[in-house]
């Protein structure tokens, strides 16, 4: 089996990556290769062997062209332009996550011969939009209130038509805010959800913008690299038409993210996040969903962590070696 | 006001322009001129002035850009390859129905200097896909069954970003099937639909393919007319972010229309339509909604005819000259 990765140079995508070429294997079958493939150059996973990497442009339709010459079989579909750039950028935004997906599509229906992949989208909770219920079910409208959900919701559609007409066998996964992001802290609206826990964790301060009583929906990057694993291998005939699905997560606010964190860490790392309201960031959250009702990804064996003490720990094990930092001694 | 209106050849943009050359006002405002645009010539209403017509394919971006040198204020875009013809011709319907409305949007972002014009997009009931409830409520999700049906789902994604970035002042309408719809029977599924009507009411023969149980959602195509009107003309703020309304109808099942002609034109004009079960049609007309509960539309002033006789009363209005034929008598 060969398997494609667009987006290989992301943070999902790379964790991806490393975890096919560890295992060797997806849905009982022995990967031959994988090809990451990003603007900028992907790294290989150490000791890696049948890895390549390809920079490219995807919403060039001659380069995906040459991409789909080794007939992947699977194909994950992660490259995206964030959510701010894409608001920013209006032009880029519906170029790569619009223009790019449909050139991927577009060269896969007009292949030559047979060729039907298994195409993983990663969406995102970004196509719903205010006013929703407190809990959103999977038959939920999508009203995006950004152009980068708008330009998720598109694909989504898209996935479910190429894979109606035969041309695909498409699934689209609606990744949960993503939570605890390893690295340095971005500018990204949602960065404080990540940023309380890992900052104090690496023993630095934190900023906490919003009100302890905010809610949002998470999942840990493990978490998320299992659905997409989990959606290159079911059986999608039952899916039925709706092609496209809301993950599960954890439902939390972020006095449960704190209280995690101090029994995770102790008071210590606790006493390193500071509140300092900031009222654009939290206009911006109060427009996000708060919790779903993941019913119908639950059913088909999606799985994600249960509380958020779970999301930190996950942390901790992937990203610190499954050590807590002496945070008193740190500080000092 | 300078008013256009994309798919000016059709039986509805037809309507429209009649309507509109006629009033000579929209919202309470002189119209200055009306251009008819289609890919095939449109047909100037009689007597009308200040109605010029162009024959262009909506897609090329050069001949869009040219439509838009007046600055039109109020923009129909009516324009659509129609369901069977998406479905058979997978390039053409994208090409036409997403492409093409998508040059438009782009054509009205970068035209120079400030430009806003409203936009009124003729959405459809085909962006709602089974499995649905029994009464379709205005947060569904938008699950199409049909390339179509993906296409307009697409365009109202596109016009309420376009609208929420102030580049267009957008509204979508989601018309229901239009019944009693004017001219010689079509090959489309639906077709039936109309045809039980009209066929008998001039006199002819009609056949019904599916069960009387079959149940359906209608609109006149006067009332098609006066939504397109009403949304041309209303305060888009009380929209908010969501630019696509489902229009209010007639929730009708073939034995209420069958009744209904029997209290309009008697028993000789049931005696004309002879059952002819079609599997095929009846599977595809399964799949179709059957009710809506189009409150959003309802409380912003949008008007639905409230029976299928009303319907039927219209057809004879407005493509009869008001008169019921002798019946009896043309059958022999």
């Amino acid at each position: 089996m060969r398997v494609l990765i667009i987006g290989g140079a992301g943070m999902v995508g790379g964790k991806l990556a490393r975890r096919l070429a560890g295992e060797r294997v997806l849905g009982g079958r022995e990967i031959e290769s994988i090809s990451l493939v990003d603007v900028v150059e992907p790294a290989v996973p150490p000791g890696a062997a049948n890895v390549d990497t390809v920079v490219c442009d995807i919403a060039d339709p001659v380069a995906m062209g040459e991409l789909l010459a080794a007939r992947p079989e699977v194909i994950f579909d992660l490259a995206a332009v964030v959510s701010g750039e894409a608001e920013l950028e209006f032009d880029t935004g519906y170029r790569v996550n619009l223009d790019g997906t449909r050139q991927l599509l577009e060269a896969v229906r007009l292949a030559p011969g047979e060729y039907r992949p298994r195409v993983v989208f990663s969406s995102s909770i970004a196509v719903f939009g205010p006013p929703f219920p407190d809990v959103i079910a999977d038959d939920q409208a999508t009203t995006p209130a950004t152009s980068y959900g708008t330009q998720k919701a598109i694909v989504e559609l898209l996935i479910a038509d190429y894979s109606r007409r035969g041309f695909i066998d498409g699934i689209g996964v609606r990744l949960p805010t993503i939570c605890v992001r390893p690295g340095a802290p971005n500018r990204a609206a949602s960065g404080f959800f990540s940023g309380i826990i890992r900052e104090p964790l690496n023993g630095q301060e934190a900023i906490l913008p919003v009100a302890r009583d905010v809610r949002h929906w998470f999942a840990s990057p493990r978490a998320a690299v299992q659905f997409l694993v989990h959606a290159a291998t079911i059986d999608t005939e039952a899916l039925g038409p709706r092609r496209s699905l809301t993950m599960p997560g954890v439902s939390a606010t972020v006095e449960d993210e704190i209280e995690a964190l101090r029994r995770v860490a102790g008071d210590a790392a606790v006493a390193l996040i500071h509140e300092e309201p900031d009222p654009m960031i939290a206009r911006l959250v109060g427009g996000w969903p708060r919790a779903f009702d993941a019913r119908r990804a639950t059913a088909l064996g999606f799985v994600a962590e249960t509380d958020f003490d779970e999301i930190v720990r996950i942390y901790v094990e992937d990203e610190l070696g499954g050590l807590v930092p002496p945070l008193a001694e740190r500080r000092t």
